[in-house]
């Protein structure tokens, strides 16, 4: 089979390329370590695959930890109430006996199908994977900040235009604008709002509702200072900017009457959380809808073989972007891989309270027989 | 739409049948309270839908506490270890915001398409329901002795043959065979041989394999029962019988080397586990495939407008009898369920760490806002 278009930017000139010599070698390479992606792990350990997880993220868990590892989920089945983090404690308990091996902090860049009709996979990191089966897990992509939507405003990014801190010593007396309505822009807010070397010499938080996603005692914080004048919260849109001599001076925010408030500003913060993007893998050669990965749904295979993807990422009729959905996807994901890992065999179901070969593999005393 | 085939049995003799006046009037009922069905309960009630449920066995959990109520399960998704019972007794944890009918004790019978779209099912206790939505979540069917499979032995049926408790006064000082390998075949083999009026002239326990599925007790008195010679163990397979004077007097067993044993008996006691039978859904007019229900994998929706079929019992390609995909399977059933009553309206997905809407109908506090 011919290399599937957009996989030949990294290969040789002549035919397929082969696997790298400093290769990770493996059956199966799961791309997210997200709560489908660590289930699609024990599920193809229940089918005694082994496999490697990349993840962008720092740790195991995508948007559970990353988004809401203290709100809770209620729709697990059969768990009827857990946190983001409780939810990936379990799934990390769950796959234990299974021993996986984490590539965290990199993104899946290149993949190639190699001469042998494997995956040769790269990350950001310099790692280089050799895998017959490749598994999207990747959520609805790697998280990147919400940007701000004002053409041209980018020019200003890292000099006056931030999406990550940039550092109290630079905000100090200077005129701050922060925008967001989370956790994440009502903390940045009150730090440079409330007494101390950090404070700003005006703060203002804009969001486009009146409803602020933050704690109580962040609420009344906020409060408390409004109240004593030392930042405003103002409810609106931003509809454009000013510059001056190459400089950002000030934002023009649009209230929910319409009147249009223009803010001066050294220091635009935007904490709008993080978005989603298909990244790199977008360009696998992989058929998309839209941004999500066309799947059939026996096997949950994309349209290259051997390469499957599960979870919120994946697309077919009917797809919601639910945990529980991808617990499926996943394993018939792993019954799809493992048939094609042994040649086409039909793979047998085995239950997991009866079957002495699955409890094996789940390093668990089988129940007592004659 | 004309009633579908095999729906007009019980149905007037001019035009489709108008809803009983005794009928219970629902939005959707569930037939199976398996974890299946009761999590299909969970899904409909985020979707504001109520139901009732219908199901054969005395209480709910299905399978699960029929078969194996104390046995381990490993693949429920984020539930490392549960076992059967404890899985049931999470998912009606799980359901108690929404309050269920449950209707037990009983098999659906008919099901007629009534001449405003709505369907009357009608159950084996009398129950009369008007429904929209039908999910059948039945598992793989309704439960069914296991049968010995000797032709023509059935005529001895109730009178030697027995495939449910027959009474200890009716054994005492007979010629007793037992068939099974599980708890339930060892357990009364036992109860017949150990000393006490309810003790059989003889107990011969038959299973075609060794190994017997029964607690470390059941089978150190097994054992000391058969050195004692008060019963005997044979591994093998009936092979036919023998009767005399329209009497059951004996059982041919093949072993596994091929021996023939003749046991001669005065009670064949069948103790081989329950088998699941469609039963009357097999005649509802439903595409099927084998004893399957064909659905689409979008909704989960069969050949009958309205009517979903989750869990074990659908068929589609790729189809696994795993819980887990019947949680999935019974999330968008429900999905597509709330658009037809709906009207075919777009259903928005909202989720329960962050819709207000949701976790009012969970009965839960929402997260603290401004």
């Amino acid at each position: 089979m011919d290399a599937a278009p957009g996989l030949s930017k990294t290969g040789p000139q002549h035919g397929p390329p082969a696997a790298s010599p400093a290769c990770i070698e493996t059956d199966a390479l799961v791309v997210g370590a997200g709560p489908v992606g660590l289930f699609q792990v024990f599920q193809l350990g229940l089918q005694d695959i082994r496999c490697h997880v990349v993840d962008t993220l720092p740790q195991p868990g995508g948007q559970c930890i990353e988004l809401y590892p203290d709100k809770p989920i209620y729709d697990i089945p059969a768990v009827p109430l857990c946190t983001g983090r409780e939810l990936v404690d379990r799934l990390l308990q769950q796959i234990h006996p299974f021993g996986v091996d984490l590539h965290l902090n990199q993104e899946v860049t290149e993949l190639q199908r190699l001469s042998d009709g494997r995956y040769r996979v790269q990350t950001s990191a310099g790692r280089d994977f050799c895998c017959r089966t490749v598994f999207i897990a990747g959520g609805t992509g790697s998280f990147q900040p919400r940007r701000v939507k004002l053409p041209g405003i980018d020019r200003f990014e890292r000099s006056q235009l931030f999406y990550s801190d940039a550092g109290p010593d630079q905000v100090a007396g200077r005129d701050l604008v922060v925008m967001g309505g989370a956790d994440a822009a009502v903390a940045t807010a009150l730090q440079h709002a409330r007494p101390g070397p950090a404070r700003a010499r005006s703060v203002t938080l804009v969001h486009r509702r009146e409803q602020l996603a933050a704690s109580v005692e962040q609420l009344e914080e906020l409060q408390s200072l409004c109240e004593q004048q030392a930042m405003r919260f103002l409810v609106g849109q931003a509809q454009g900017f000013e510059e001056h001599a190459a400089t950002l001076v000030a934002l023009n925010v649009a209230d929910t009457q319409g009147t249009v408030h223009r803010l001066p500003l050294d220091l635009l913060h935007v904490r709008q959380g993080l978005s989603p993007r298909l990244g790199p893998i977008a360009q696998w050669g992989l058929q998309l809808h839209h941004t999500q990965v066309v799947v059939d749904t026996a096997q949950f295979q994309t349209s290259l073989p051997g390469v499957f993807a599960v979870g919120d990422l994946c697309s077919y009729p009917g797809k919601r972007a639910l945990i529980l959905s991808g617990f499926h996807e996943a394993t018939l994901a792993a019954f799809g891989a493992a048939s094609l890992l042994r040649g086409g065999a039909e793979v047998p179901l085995l239950y997991t309270t009866s079957s002495s070969q699955l409890q094996r593999l789940l390093g668990v005393k089988p129940a007592p027989r004659v």
